[in-house]
């Protein structure tokens, strides 16, 4: 009673076609392949050319003799990966956002500002081909870098970038969730209430917790939300040997708070 | 420059459509909307007809006169309105499994063991219409139970439930991740390795340090993975006071660990 | 090259001997030896009688015939044996408090407001016998619990309590730390450093992070400190068994911020 | 009602006192001031000589214009101050180590290996000048590491150090408490069991679960110990600033595990 296998033709890479090039847990590149590109790392470079052909799960050799692994791009590859403006909404708080919004195929939802692009990288990921990021920032410069990251994870038709003071609002209604990275997110409450659809998502992401005060009490005083719920994530890596495992004694020891709230009548 | 407002048709909640009905963060129950039927908690009934003809947003009071706010159905909103048999896979982490496998609108993923279905839920709601999860369980009782929790979501026509010992292998070839929630995952890593695509994700979920160990060794031994990594996340809630912010008393100090990987050829 | 072995005369337990009666981790009480006395637990009693001639490292059987182990009280013991009016620093936050203020035997140490009394036990028991703890508190209900607790603890001749609104001063000067547990610390630094001798620290413990702050900018803007730091302890505890080690489950999110900082002229 | 101020006659600092040189968080310096002593920092020298007279709390400026307070030394000034052969015991974890032991002016106790002493200053500290520390090492260099910082310290008349593999047994009897940080404690314990008196605590500290595991099973095992309890300490500190209150991004991940049981006949 098992399903039939499903089938997979899996042509090798060609010319703009998207993988990870994996050496070590620090160096991992998202590369496009593309005709005369090369690949520099310090442990060697790779010709784009010599991917040609290769599948995933493939290995090749840098030029220093390295083996670097050809793996599928994850949203996490992009973590190191793309060019950085601001500081990035870092992967263990996206995934919990974008849990806690429920995002699915198809959703079209709000995001300011929008910064590196990191986050925005990942929502372009998980509302698939059919769904839509409209992105804003009030700095041009964040713009374009967060462009042309999204180019590079060819995700940039599924996002529309916008240079707008998103606390002044903007023409959209019946969004499935609005993400907010700004440094005054209770000041932009209102344009979230306005865009939302009834009984969807707000997630906001700041550093202080001053910040989280403010922006709990305005949704408060402002009405309109419940369910309004606060949390900190800490991620721990472990390090494992034959009974020598334990956590890493790096730690990254805070990132932001996230704050949750979903929109009524 | 602003894009053009997407249209809304919102009608009104009838037979068949799921709501979640919110009286507080403890009392959160999805229902589906069903001719006679009730909805029975400690704060009042409400009878399924009130809920026919309003909208997301929208609130009602129940037989003994509480508030309760109708909202967009959310995966954490199957947290505590499940059937259990299990253990979970807590949201937190659920939500970064999904988010380092990349899932994405048609994927096609293996799970094992299912349990009572919370991961699947999540699951089938990330890899949209499209997608496909192969869900395996070697105790009947428990995919009986998962089948429930997911006709109850609505996501039942996504997943494949099958009774099988995932340990033995299962001819399925090709797919896009692979989730365990298994006991001894170290004895279905060549099954999880025979089903990846090249350059696809694994991802383990264990609560002991002791299997954490395990796997990642048979995971060495066995070859075939690169980038292994392992996390724990600790989540903190916060009560947000005017010049009153803490964390709560109250906190999960462990639910699982988890392990990914990535096949390689 | 061995020390010769330190002579050891150890009589049995009499009238007036402390000892902590151990059943498990919930059931753990330090007990005065009495004539007539009775220790009543739901796991039974015992009679104080029947302890007198035992020696630390003996059992003994309660009423109820469960195994009860006679050790020596130590600080955390107290934990879950005093009365308590108010929320106590818990074991974790004493320990690092009493760490950082270098506390050594002849310590004079000013403590406020002393709620239960649960800091001054351990106070009590580093600065020794020639050592001394003026503890002040506003409440008169709380003195009397707290001269209780300390009497039980047999340290009462150790430690000054006076009632007495720390804000507006006190007639001490020359003291080796200042152990602050108020709503409002802020409003009391002036009173610590005047008691403080030149170079020596103060310790601040408050459960919002908005007395931490309002605490450290009134350091700041008042001058006098320096070396201010704050820190935030968590404790987890695991559960060990043969190939099954892991955290558990049960945790105290928060308890509260320590501040620390250093008297200069 | 309040006590009679406590005198105090501080003269100033003259050769053979210690001081804590406190530039800034990362520079502090515990200097014994000496005839011709020069005190090398990146932020200029300090002139012994130029100390002599000065107070606890006074400042002086470096060569290079760079404001200095002179402290009182604490115990944690020797984390960054001592010559370091081996990792230290952290201090939030020796502060609750010496907690959970409930060391007391007087006590004697044990210490095991000893490495670069850091642990064995703070014990030495708490224990008072009636106190004993009996500290061993397998390793000549660390004991020679050791006796140097006991002896920067000021404190080494109160320890006595020795070469000597623990796990064979050592001539003691009636310790207060013991404390491990070896690679394999569980052969030591019944050299452990051996020195304590009955009724009191040993303290483990190590860095692996696989050690905590063996350590706890080893306990069990052998018998003869009880309150078995393993804890882990994660420290947090805070960034304050007006509004802008904050952990900081920097942490430590992890130091080491916390086994505490205690004796019974």
């Amino acid at each position: 009673m098992t399903p039939a296998p499903k089938m997979i033709c899996m042509a090798g890479l060609g010319y703009g076609d998207r993988v990870t090039v994996y050496i070590d847990s620090k160096r991992r590149f998202v590369v496009r392949v593309s005709p005369g590109g090369i690949l520099g790392t310090d442990k060697g470079y790779v010709k784009h050319e010599d991917l040609v052909g290769k599948e995933y799960g493939d290995s090749i050799v840098t030029s220093q003799k390295c083996r670097a692994y050809l793996l599928k791009p994850l949203p996490i590859d992009y973590q190191h990966g793309i060019d950085r403006v601001t500081q990035i909404v870092y992967p263990k708080d996206a995934a919990f956002m974008i849990y806690l919004a429920g995002i699915t195929p198809g959703s079209h939802v709000l995001e300011a500002g929008v910064g590196s692009g990191f986050l925005t990288i990942s929502l372009a990921t998980f509302i698939g081909s059919t769904g839509k990021v409209y992105g804003f920032d009030i700095n041009q410069h964040h713009l374009e870098v967060a462009r042309r990251n999204l180019e590079k994870a060819g995700l940039l038709d599924r996002v529309y970038l916008g240079l707008r003071d998103i606390r002044k609002g903007v023409k959209l209604v019946g969004l499935d969730a609005v993400f907010y990275d700004l440094p005054d997110p209770w000041n932009a409450l209102k344009t979230a209430y306005n865009v939302l659809k009834n009984g969807s998502p707000i997630l906001v992401y700041v550093p202080t917790v001053n910040q989280v005060e403010r922006t709990v009490l305005a949704m408060r005083e402002l009405g309109g939300f419940v369910d309004i719920h606060v949390y900190e994530l800490l991620l721990r890596e472990y390090e494992v040997g034959k009974d020598a495992t334990r956590p890493r004694t790096a730690m990254i020891g805070h990132t932001g708070y996230i704050v949750f709230a979903r929109k009524i009548k």
